[in-house]
């Protein structure tokens, strides 16, 4: 932490601020500037938050914090990348471009197993599929719920794909780790420290999803959570963030891939459906985020967009799916990666 | 909902939209434009988000909602303002503005008592203190948990202040109920739909707090989710917003008191601590709080900020928090209000 | 400035930091944290930028400037609260609230007389007014230019209300400044830095309005463009930024005032006409901004606001305009103010 | 354009409604829902704005939009993408990636011509380089002005390449015309109204910059005003919005790339420097740029960015460009293009 004073204060201000770094177990080295006084605080780096109550005293106008506030997750802990285990045949992270696809919401046998096969033919690695929806609207379909994960595990018996699903609360995280391979926070639940605490309890690999409003600091903060608990399978997820621009439904981050790939050796992947929300753009966003070096993809694929109990718009029809698959593998030998 | 064609669609696109509707169970009614067509939908509202999917057709450029997706918590269902009854004396939503004070955190019995005799004797009518913290990191000082709901209490009992403090999640929400008189939902769980169902089934007023990225529309929509539980004592509060000034720690959004009393009939507070993070601004942002309309506040008071465990920054000291009391008072009766 | 080591730097990454440090004319200062080196760059604040260029030095990590870029626009150069005299009788920053009031555009003789004497019977100091109008649209009513300069300045005959208006390029400044009394800046020229130097030389005070993507920070950089060139009469207004938020136009950031109060000496008025972009919430929105301690406010009222050819939804009709005024003066009493 | 009536609206108001709409010139068309009226006036599109003064009548809830506010950049008006022609051997919207690279400002002339050299030689199709610098700061490098665009000038006679440098203001606005062959618009100028009607007139195509809060929507809006005055060579540029993250200095929106290109037959670049701020992020997402479909990329490049006078960090070493032009080209390949 850098304490900065203020041009005016006094010696006795700069001794207050000196002693209390002291109590908190710092070492404070003053550097005299030509207007003011700036104090740096050294000493083990993770309780340092309670630096920031420095704030409150006479004469401090700043406290910035010169390191990143998590650990676990910060490659200057581990260098090398993680390549999370997710079955037999699947792992995230490594050379291979792992995708993700399915629909929205699991709303019927046929649906769900139509879907499985489709993606599964077009070369898609993991089923998606939601069973626990949480959703804006009271009004809104909430889910088939363990019904769902049913059907979700009928499918991977069908096509021998790992099943991704949401976890939307603790109560029913159990289960939902008994049907599915990885377990998904959306993006709503992203600072539910208490779900995070709950998942990291248990020994499933975790898609965790950026909030819309959260920063990529943030991020790291709330797989820290997981990882503190013990569970190191934590995959991380852009997903768009809220801004003023409407012309999509949310606003895509991929720069969040390569400077997520400079902080963490956690993998990255990409959500294009929810991040453009409109079908139109999701080939193209796929197509980047491979370029600028994501792990992987989750898409939404619906046989009967316009039916789709939810995010049919965003929803790519099985078709559809398969030629931009195509494209992808194109796109990922170029830099020596397969799909 | 409208649904607008886009310039080029043909007769069959056309045909497939109106017959859709109507299988939704909806009326189209076409207006025939100079370069395109246009269809109304009508119908029942609160089913319409299904509507949506018909932006997966051929030939339709955007579906446009016309109506509020909220319906128990609008002003057109209820035009008269909500009073919510906190406890013998207390009630949110009337003439009286009501000021809610205390620390960030409870930290000790010392540190809460003092506080609450303090913020009662400048004439706050409610006490504030988290026993339950949810912390960006996990290395964070968490709450004393139910020993801070113990302490809570007794200052109930010494100060007669009736109690609000923070629900992380279902499984400990009925142990916060039965210490407390109003359950708080924090920022980060304002979509966090489960929890929003549990205290919709509990029989305490519930103060809901805006999520950082949380349109006005979208807050109504979760307080919906507790008032279709059947718990009709919501609160509202504006906590700020995420923006890219940095200069506050959030933007607090103020005209979100008057947006918000022109659409539903629930009371509006706003806190200023959360919305600023800085203690110079609480006292100003306060007067302009209650000048625009607010039916309350909720403010960060510290005994001694500069050693608080959380959110030292933003807490005022309780001789401060008496001054801005004051100065309250004045402008509340400026418009035929009180404190 | 501070320059942060990665954790891995070694000693000739350090040397070099500290070679280039001192090339640029600053004493370095080493700090020895416990996983990596702190570095501070004493010496003259201004030219500091250069110093950000020390990010591309290998090994660095980080460069956090310490001190504020702005020099002329601080309240450490210059404590006292500026007074900035209009005309013989109005001046802005002192204990009187100023009230600038007035169309949109002016459209008409009889529109901007009719709106002058209106404001004027009702209180308002200063008569606004757009001639010169920046609109989003190459369709839209564009002002009357020279004509409309002629009638603000008619209006200011007969009523002796000083008068504000836009100044939009370079070419047309003199001629603006010739009419007017003030010159404003729009939001969209708040970056427009050739601009802002033209109205640096012209002597007459300067409304700037900030930017809507314009950190707090940034629009005392713009003042200082006007400062630097010689011109000290700067008001600042604040009229919204844009987030994610849609049921207001702009998001009006009223925090700003007291923020821009503890680190300027220039005045700070604030538009909620722009801020909500809604009349609903003009009165609600101008009691707050008063009350946070705002020294003026810039008010749209029209005669006629749905014929208005330009922001009649956000417009006060005279009647509504002046019952706000009986209530600003209310809440400016309070505070030991006038209105 | 579509009013809806309030739900408490009586017959009055709706006969205001429609006779404001006819005196407009549009035709109204009736819908009568199960709560209130909604309307919908049909008319030439262009001059629609003025039925936004609808929501100032009485009864009505508010206005909403249908039509896009542009004609000239829509592709309705023009299906086929533009091709816009630069020199002899380069034009801009085909089959080709342009790259345009250099200097975020000319230094000196052999700074100028190393990099001309250098960009050239790794494959770049025209030269970046500013003359006229808009900067934040008054004290920070305002450029080499006229003397700049001589030693572009230079540069061009000694490379081939044509040359993109900014115009500030419309004074030096013919000056930079004589010696550029692309007239850019920077991200803070572009609102700037006047500024954009004077390029419009002037014979060269134009590179205009999405400003830093504007949407794609008004992005075409500012293109819409070029066109409108004869200038058909507009190449529109994302060079990333303002968001509250901060680990990159902008947020690229790369999704904007595919949304533009389903609205106008302009073509568009992407700027990955400006876009992200970090020369670690350059590459990665100049890649996902190209692999979305972008029509080229704008990328700072500098002999020695450690003694930059601007954008260090975000400047690219000609090696590490060189290199990165090799993957861009093998992109470019996967989708039947070159660079």
């Amino acid at each position: 932490m850098i304490i900065v004073m203020k041009a005016g204060a006094d010696s006795q201000d700069k001794e207050a601020v000196l002693k209390r770094i002291m109590e908190l177990g710092y070492t404070p080295h003053v550097i005299s500037g030509t207007t003011r006084d700036v104090i740096g605080a050294v000493g083990d780096e993770r309780g340092k938050l309670v630096l920031q109550s420095l704030e409150s005293l006479h004469g401090v106008e700043s406290v910035v914090p010169i390191l990143q506030p998590y650990k676990l997750a910060s490659k200057e802990v581990k260098p090398t990348r993680d390549i999370v285990k997710i079955s037999e045949n699947v792992e995230i992270g490594g050379d291979k471009v792992i995708v993700m696809a399915g629909p929205c919401s699991v709303e019927s046998e046929e649906q769900i197993i139509e879907t499985a096969v489709a993606v599964k033919a077009a070369g898609a690695h993991i089923l998606r599929g939601g069973a626990f929806k949480p959703r804006t609207s009271p009004y809104s379909f909430q889910g088939l719920e363990e019904e769902g994960l049913k059907l979700l595990a009928k499918a991977r018996e069908i096509t021998g794909l790992p099943v991704v699903t949401e976890v939307i609360n603790i109560e029913t995280a159990d289960l939902v780790a008994d049907y599915s391979d990885i377990l998904q926070i959306g993006a709503r639940n992203s600072q539910n420290f208490a779900l995070l605490k709950k998942v990291g309890q248990l020994r499933k690999p975790v898609l965790l999803k950026r909030g819309m409003a959260m920063t990529i600091q943030e991020l790291l903060m709330s797989a820290e959570y997981i990882l503190a608990e013990g569970n190191q399978s934590v995959i991380l997820c852009e997903r768009g963030i809220r801004t003023f621009e409407t012309a999509t439904r949310n606003t895509l981050d991929l720069s969040a891939v390569p400077v997520l790939q400079s902080k963490t050796h956690l993998p990255v992947v990409v959500d294009p459906s929810h991040g453009t929300g409109n079908h139109h753009y999701v080939a193209p966003m796929s197509c980047a985020a491979v370029a600028c070096g994501a792990d992987g993809l989750i898409i939404e694929v619906h046989p009967d967009p316009e039916h789709a109990t939810s995010d049919g718009p965003q929803s790519l029809k099985p078709s559809t799916f398969a030629k931009m698959m195509e494209q992808l593998k194109k796109i990922a030998e170029v830099s020596g990666r397969t799909v």
